[in-house]
């Protein structure tokens, strides 16, 4: 029997594919709003937004819960926040041992920015 | 006495001054997340972004909501929507007349932006 629980298992975001233009280009549809609304939903937290600026500061861009200590919340509730961050596809994670590292999506990230972008 | 409803009545946002680094660049503190986390909340609302992405977009960056009639709620719903979006910061306005016209504040979109830069 192999040992499972050491083999490095990729864990897969629900995909947020950037979809849409500048805010300022055109009014968004209804539909651009919806996919769009959750990830500035998901860094409307002031916790959330704490951890994910906690990760995406961390030495080689990854962090797991187990370096991160000093945002007032407990490890369950870290644990929560982040996957919710990589549920709105702002982060993917992936196993390894014990822990889960959580890693910033660049793409992500640019394509927010792109939205933020004046016309 | 003054035509009062007649003039042009400048309305200033409670101020939500850009205040940090970007997310990559070191672990936000508590009160730079709750700032921050103010504006991405704003937006992290299907309605609100679809009005913010309608005054944008409108013509010579501004609207009231006398020209904004397709997203699907009720005219004090969007009035709603857009004094929120007012109150993080997003949006200015100024009273003309009969109607109050909203404005993006394109410093604080260009704060946001810089936020999600990519270390």
């Amino acid at each position: 029997m192999s040992n499972v629980k050491a083999r490095p298992e990729s864990e897969a975001p629900d995909a947020v594919v950037p979809c849409c233009p500048p805010l300022s280009e055109r009014p968004f549809t209804a539909e651009e709003a919806e996919r769009t609304a959750r990830m500035f939903k998901a860094l409307g937290d002031p916790v959330r937004l704490r951890l994910f600026s906690a990760v995406a500061s961390h030495e080689g861009g990854e962090a797991c819960v187990c370096d991160i200590s000093d945002v007032g919340v407990s490890q369950p509730t870290v644990s929560h926040h982040l996957k919710k961050l990589k549920e709105a596809g702002l982060l993917t994670s992936e196993r390894r041992g014990t822990w889960v590292y959580y890693r910033v999506e660049p793409s992500v990230l640019a394509a927010m920015g792109q939205l933020l972008a004046v016309r």
